[in-house]
């Protein structure tokens, strides 16, 4: 095992070591830049990912490099901190060292925030069949099981594979499955519809799943409601109260009969980064480890762990939601926390700044809760789109996103929607 | 085996294949379109490829989706064209079918227009260590041992091996790969200078080898000797009647000895599509088929083939180049000949208008050749620029690589640097 030389240049300086550079990692290591900690950030990939969008890429809608950026080049002003990218494969908290397969890395703080996979209920062998969605990977291959179930029913002659090749079903009725089937019945019925000769796009079945008894549970039951006529306008099949028993190459097996369905896509539940396993500390049911209020470790205080993989209870007990400005509030937090504790002063307990939530489905359709106010429809989608180019502005260049869409909101064109190998080559 | 029920709808109507969707293939579909023929287009992906600039989505400054149309909207408006994805195996020239697979599909008059691949001269086993350029999923593979090379590099302590990482060899100094030297150099040297803590990523070596006395063989020698200066300009080491003798690992093996480097590209030599051998007729050296002057083969009048496949006499009697504009005329021509042989005419012989040749050498820099005149430096640049938006605009909606180029152009940000799996996946 050989210790990274990179962090023992600086001597006396404090090390922090961040691993997982998305929204909460990175919002940690920028209020750590230019301070006087030495900052290594660990990561799998070499971008930072505003998942957010991430169904957009699935559905052709927007290209990888639109909503992804190179972790390098949004921390580059920042002279203290190094970026490298490591697989991170465990811990050792006596030594306070992270692994990385045969590299470690020292640490004097740890903030760890590995995010969570999803979880597929104790059916690991459910996920070839019905992949999620969490990386680009997963985008672009979602993106050509899509765009080549049309493909392969262009190609058919038997009018029942046909049928299946054009059913798609989401299974779970949240935020990222409700985008995601808005956005596919959106291709179907308008992007495709004069791309076919012996097939008719529009007559694609989209189907959604949910165990509960509405969409959007987050939500105010108002919204979801409008939320369920707005899908049922842009044709989806919107099914609840139904739980999944079995997801196989046919389709997925409920207790209200089985679907026959050859795309199949996975939105329902996450699971915490298994990396959890190798910190001391106790998991919930989700795989999220107990944290303190001042967001670290009750027995390791200088093990920090924001985001999706921490479970950090809010005000009314319950565990905060996985959502991007918990990890990103948190990721400041913890930054203020560590640098406060090198002073020799106390580390301050966190609370959440709700700001509200929205969901978007489709073209010209949302539905927005701040808390204030509620709504749903054009409102709600513009403000949906002004919110996601703020931050995206923020990400610097992505003028072009922004361009983008102007394009093919006008022209209901969908500029990517190009069939590359990843997808066949990962997934089979 | 099924016949495509496709093809029986309309009885009568006389029926083309066209293989590929290339310049050559869909500039033949396009001339056919809504003519008194019933068109299948088939082709191994559900994209053309502006393979012009597909040096730039392998070296990150452009997404795939800005090079890349989906085949069936760029034929959208023709009625008479149905498109389909298939993996032509072969031909049965006799019962006049073509094979893919199990299915087949009958064509009274056929078009072959598969293109060519990389030569390794009689070693295969060299495109594992340096991959070509001709496919999407090559460029976004290259893209990834580029990026990873530095990233590499970057956690890297022995610096031998540090330097190995940062030295790119290219094996073939034609349009390819003086483009490919010319912007690697620049993304070390430009934009990824600041992105680094423990490399200086302007101390990448790149070196550009070709057996021949100087690059960009097919230009006037003047234009080589002014992109020979371009480059060094570039810091880009050219090393002329240098022959590779072997590729591994470690690097390139040459008369003069080993060039250890981590990353190789192949820009030498092509051969043509491995589907010429299944056709009746003579191959040359590059495998590339006999036709006649009417672009056709002399013993079947119905089967033409064109672009990168077909050795095809220019006036001077030597096979014309497999460049666009070849293939793009020729796939015209064929769609004209089709026609008037339908009407009981005569083909007509081929004669090809050459109007010159380009190659560029990163930003600014280029050479022309357009006959009349040869220039280079900042106005070949221009000209460069100016032509291949033209023919991005007739894509369609391409705008967006405009804006990206102007954006980049003056921030010299590189938006597409991203590390995907697809070429860790495919290549290993």
């Amino acid at each position: 095992m050989n210790t990274n030389a990179a962090n023992s240049e600086t001597q006396g300086v404090p090390r922090v070591v961040i691993v997982g550079a998305g929204f909460g990692g990175l919002s940690a290591a920028k209020a750590l830049g230019n301070k006087e900690v030495q900052v290594t950030v660990l990561d799998r990939e070499n971008h930072h990912l505003f998942q957010p969008l991430l169904y957009q890429v699935a559905t052709a809608g927007l290209s990888p490099a639109n909503i992804a950026q190179p972790v390098r080049a949004i921390l580059r002003s920042k002279e203290n901190i190094e970026i490298l990218m490591a697989d991170v494969t465990g811990f050792d908290v006596e030594k306070k060292l992270v692994l990385a397969g045969e590299r470690s890395f020292p640490y004097d703080h740890l903030i760890v925030a590995t995010g969570a996979r999803h979880s597929y209920f104790g059916h690991p062998e459910w996920e070839q069949y019905a992949p999620g969605l969490k990386t680009l990977d997963d985008a672009l291959g979602i993106r050509r099981r899509l765009l080549m179930a049309f493909e392969k029913a262009e190609a058919e002659k038997d009018p029942v594979e046909r049928e299946r090749l054009m059913t798609f079903v989401i299974v779970g009725a949240g935020p990222t499955g409700v985008e995601m089937a808005g956005a596919i019945s959106e291709i179907a019925r308008e992007t495709m519809l004069r791309d076919f000769h012996h097939i008719d796009p529009s007559e694609a079945r989209v189907i959604l799943l949910d165990a509960a008894d509405r969409v959007l549970q987050a939500f105010d039951p108002k919204l979801s409601e409008q939320a369920q006529g707005q899908l049922r306008n842009l044709k989806v099949d919107v099914r609840l109260k139904v739980s999944v028993q079995d997801v196989n190459e046919s389709g997925v097996a409920t207790a209200n009969g089985f679907i026959h369905a050859r795309t199949v896509i996975w939105a329902a539940g996450n699971a915490a980064s298994p990396l959890m396993k190798s910190l001391p500390g106790t998991l919930d049911r989700a795989g999220r480890i107990q944290i303190t209020s001042e967001l670290n470790l009750p027995d390791h205080p200088e093990i920090y762990v924001i985001g999706d993989t921490a479970n950090c209870a809010g005000k009314d007990g319950k565990p905060l939601p996985g959502v991007s400005p918990v990890a990103m509030q948190q990721g400041k937090w913890v930054a203020k926390n560590i640098l406060a504790r090198i002073k020799g002063e106390a580390a301050k307990p966190f609370s959440y700044w709700d700001r509200g939530s929205m969901a978007t489905i489709g073209r010209n359709r949302a539905v927005a809760d701040l808390h204030f106010v509620k709504f749903s429809g054009l409102p709600a989608w513009l403000t949906w789109v002004f919110v996601h180019l703020i931050f995206l502005m923020n990400m610097s260049s992505r003028v072009s996103v922004f361009l983008i869409w102007v394009w093919s909101y006008f022209t209901r064109a969908q500029g990517a929607r190009l069939i590359t190998s990843v997808g066949q080559a990962k997934k089979g």
